[in-house]
C-alpha cells in the first residue's frame, strides 16, 4: 500500500467536534480515597430495594419465561410494560395511552431520538442555565445550538424565554424545543410553579416550540405539592420522558418518551436504527417490580430517607457556609446548586477538595457555553449518609476558607 | 391560545425524513396463524442454552452483586467484560485490547454511533448488495447515500468497489465507510474469500475509506474455514463489530465495537450522549455466561443444529424449487438467499405465502435504493426445526407453481 492514508479522525463527521468526554465521567475516573465523600454522581441509593424478592422474581422470570425474555421485542416495549408505565404516569397526574410510549434504553436515549428527528445544525434548544448536561451532549451532537436561559426560583421566566426567542429569530436560527425539568430539576433542584408552566406552555405554542418535558425526579417528592404536568396543560405539543433510574434502577437502562401521535410514529423507527429494542430482560425486571413488589411504600421510605439526608446537607450548609456562598432549597430531587462569590474557579478547586475529603460536580458540566458557571457547583445528597452530608459541607466550608475566601 | 400551531411534523429535522417503519418489523405485526412456519426473522434458537444453571448464575448476581448491577456504570463497559470480549475475539484470531473496545446496547447501537462519527449528509457508504437493512437505516439516519455494490460469490468485488468510489468522487461526494459483514453475511449467506479481503482492504485504505467489519455470525460456522478477519489485515483502518445476540442472547442487549483508539476516543462521548452506559446487569449475565458455563460445547451443540436446519432446507428447495429459482449455498451464520424470475414480485407475494403457511423477508428491506430486489427473499433457518424448514421449501414451491410460475 503505497499511499499515505488520512489519519481516521480527518474523516469525522462536522457534528463529531461535539463527541468530547465528558467532565462528569471525567470526575469519576480520578483517584479518589476512600473516606472522600461524594456529592458528585446523581447514583439513586439501592439500599432499600427488596433485594430477596427481586432475586427470586428475577429468578422465576428466568425460569418460566427465560426463552422469551433473553430473545429480541419489539421496538416500542412490551404492551404489559408500557401499560404499566401509563399506570405510573397516572400517580403523577398524567393521562398517557400506552400507544403512546416508546420504552429506550434509559431515557437518555429518547433524548437522543428526540434530538435526531427535529434538530438540523444550527436550530435553536432552550433549556434552564444551568441544565442536565447529557442534554446539553444529545442535542449538541446534533449540532443544535444550546441556549441556556436565566431562571427565577419559580424556574425559567417568560420574558427570558421571549428574549431568546426574539434573538434566535434575529440571526436567522430556528428555535426548535425547549428542554425542561420542571420538578427538581439537575442540576438546580427547582420545581417550576404552577403559574410558570401555564406561561412557558403560552409562548412555546404560540413561536412553534416544542417542549421536551424530562421528568426523572417527579416522585422523589419531599412535599407533596404537584403542579400540573406540562404533557397535561398541552398534549399535543409536549413530549414526556420518564426514567426508571431514580425510582428503581440505573443498571437496567429503562426509560420511555410518552409523545404526541405523529412524533411517536417517527420515534420508533429511529429507534430501531438506533439499538433495535429496549432489553426484553430488563422490560419483564421492571414489570415485575411495579406489578409483585409493595414498591409504593419502598418508594415512601426512599423519599424519606433523601428528605433527611437533603435535609441534613442544609444544617451543614447553613453551619459551615462563608459568607458570600448561596445555594437553592430544594423540595425534592437529588440536587442543591451552589453559588460562591464570582472569583472562585469551582473546576480548580476541586483537586484541593477531594484531598479534604469531598467531590462535587462544578458548575461548567451544566452549561452549553463555555465560561458560564464557574463559580458554581453542584451537590448531589442521594448517595451518602446524613453524618457524610454534614461532614462534607464542613469540609466544603472550611476548604472555601483556607483556599479561596 | 390565539395562534394556529404548525403540524410538529413540520419541525422534524431534514434526515428524519428517513425515519420510516422498517419493512422487516412490519411483518412481525401481521398476523400469523399458528401453522404458519418462520423463515422470517433472524432470532436465534435458545433452546439449548443451559437454563437452570443461567437462573442460578442471574440469582446469584443479584444476590450478591445487586447494588452494582443494578446501578450506573461506566460508558466503555465493565473491564471484566471488555477482557472476556478481547477473550472471545480471541477464538477468531483477532488480537485486540481491552482498552479499544467499547461496549454498546447491542451491536446496533455501535453502528448509529458510526453513523453520527463519520457521515455528513450525502457522504456515500458503500455496502454489498443486498445487506442488512438495520445497517442502511442506521447509516440513511444520518443522511448517507448507501451505494450497494455486486459481489460474487467471494463476495464484493474491487472492480465494483472502484467503479463505485470513481462515480462517488465524479457527482462530488466523499466515499466515507465500506460496511461489510464478511463472514456468512445477512442476508446473502455468502462469506468473503481470503484473496477479496486483501483486496478490498488495499482499495479502502488507498482510497481513505473506512472498513466497519461487522460480525456477529463468525462463531455460527459450518466448515471450520475462517479467512483472517479484517480488523486484523489492517487494524488502523478497520472497525469491527461484535455480538452476543446469536450465540447468546439477543435481549440482554450487548454488542461491541473494536476501534482503532482515535475513534474509541470519540465513540465513549458519542455512546455516552446515546445511552450513557450499556446495561450494568446484562454485562454481568454475559460475563458469568462466557465465565462460568461451558458455553463453548453448547456453541458447538448450537451450530450444528443449525447446520442440520440449513441442510433440510437446502434439500426442500432442491427438491420443490421450480425451474428459474436459483439460492446460496452458505456456510454458516442463519440466512439463504433465493432469486426469483424477474416477473415475481415477493412483496407482492406475501399474503399469499402466509395463507399458504409460511412467511420470509422480501427482497427489497435490504436495498436502500427503491425498486432493488423485488424478485429476491431471504429465508432464516435459525428457528424452525428440520422437518419444518423441510416443509416451507414444498409450501414455497407449491404457491411459486400455483400462483408465479
Amino acid at each position: 500500500m503505497s499511499v499515505t492514508p488520512l489519519p481516521l479522525e480527518k474523516l469525522f463527521a462536522s457534528r463529531a467536534h461535539h463527541y468530547e468526554p465528558s467532565p462528569i465521567r471525567a470526575i469519576f475516573d480520578l483517584e479518589i480515597g476512600d473516606d472522600c465523600i461524594s456529592l458528585a454522581g446523581g447514583n439513586p441509593d439501592l439500599s432499600l430495594l427488596p433485594w430477596e424478592e427481586i432475586t427470586k422474581s428475577v429468578s422465576t422470570i428466568i425460569e418460566e419465561d427465560g426463552q422469551l425474555a433473553l430473545q429480541y421485542g419489539a421496538t416500542t416495549g412490551r404492551a404489559e410494560l408500557t401499560q404499566a408505565i401509563v399506570d405510573l404516569m397516572a400517580i403523577e397526574g398524567i393521562e398517557a395511552e400506552p400507544n403512546e410510549i416508546i420504552v429506550t434504553c434509559g431515557s437518555q436515549m429518547s433524548l437522543e431520538l428526540i434530538s435526531k428527528l427535529f434538530i438540523n445544525p444550527a436550530d435553536v434548544v432552550f433549556a434552564a442555565a444551568p441544565t442536565y448536561s447529557g442534554a446539553i451532549n444529545a442535542f449538541q451532537s446534533m449540532e443544535a445550538n444550546v441556549v441556556q436561559l436565566e431562571q427565577d426560583e419559580e424556574g425559567i421566566t417568560p420574558d427570558a424565554l421571549l428574549n431568546g426567542i426574539a434573538e434566535a429569530k434575529e440571526s436567522g436560527a430556528t428555535p426548535k424545543l425547549l428542554y425542561v425539568i420542571p420538578n427538581f430539576a439537575n442540576p438546580s433542584g427547582i420545581m417550576m410553579s404552577e403559574a410558570r408552566r401555564h406561561a412557558i406552555a403560552t409562548v412555546c405554542r404560540e413561536n412553534n416550540i416544542v417542549i421536551v418535558e424530562d421528568n426523572p425526579y417527579g416522585l422523589i417528592n419531599f412535599t407533596g405539592e404537584r403542579p400540573t404536568p406540562l404533557r397535561m396543560i398541552d398534549p399535543a405539543n409536549v413530549i414526556y420522558l420518564g426514567s426508571m433510574s431514580k425510582i428503581f434502577s440505573p443498571g437496567i437502562r429503562i426509560g420511555w418518551a410518552d409523545a404526541p401521535t405523529k412524533v411517536h410514529a417517527s420515534l420508533v423507527p429511529a429507534a430501531e436504527s438506533t439499538a433495535i429494542c429496549p432489553s426484553l430482560l430488563s422490560q419483564f425486571i421492571t414489570e415485575s417490580y411495579l406489578r409483585d413488589h409493595d414498591w409504593k411504600s419502598i418508594q415512601a421510605d426512599s423519599v424519606e430517607m433523601y428528605r433527611r439526608r437533603m435535609e441534613s446537607l442544609l444544617r451543614g450548609l447553613e453551619e459551615f457556609m462563608p459568607e458570600g456562598v448561596t445555594w437553592t432549597r430544594p423540595t425534592g430531587g437529588f440536587f442543591i446548586w451552589l453559588t460562591l462569590p464570582e472569583h472562585i474557579d469551582t473546576q480548580a478547586l476541586l483537586p484541593a477538595a477531594i484531598d479534604a475529603g469531598l467531590i462535587y460536580i462544578p458548575g461548567p458540566a451544566f452549561y452549553a457555553e463555555e465560561g458560564r458557571g464557574r463559580n458554581e457547583l453542584r451537590l448531589s445528597f442521594s448517595q451518602e449518609s446524613e453524618e457524610k452530608l454534614y461532614e462534607a459541607a464542613r469540609r466544603l466550608g472550611r476548604l472555601l476558607e483556607e483556599k479561596a475566601l
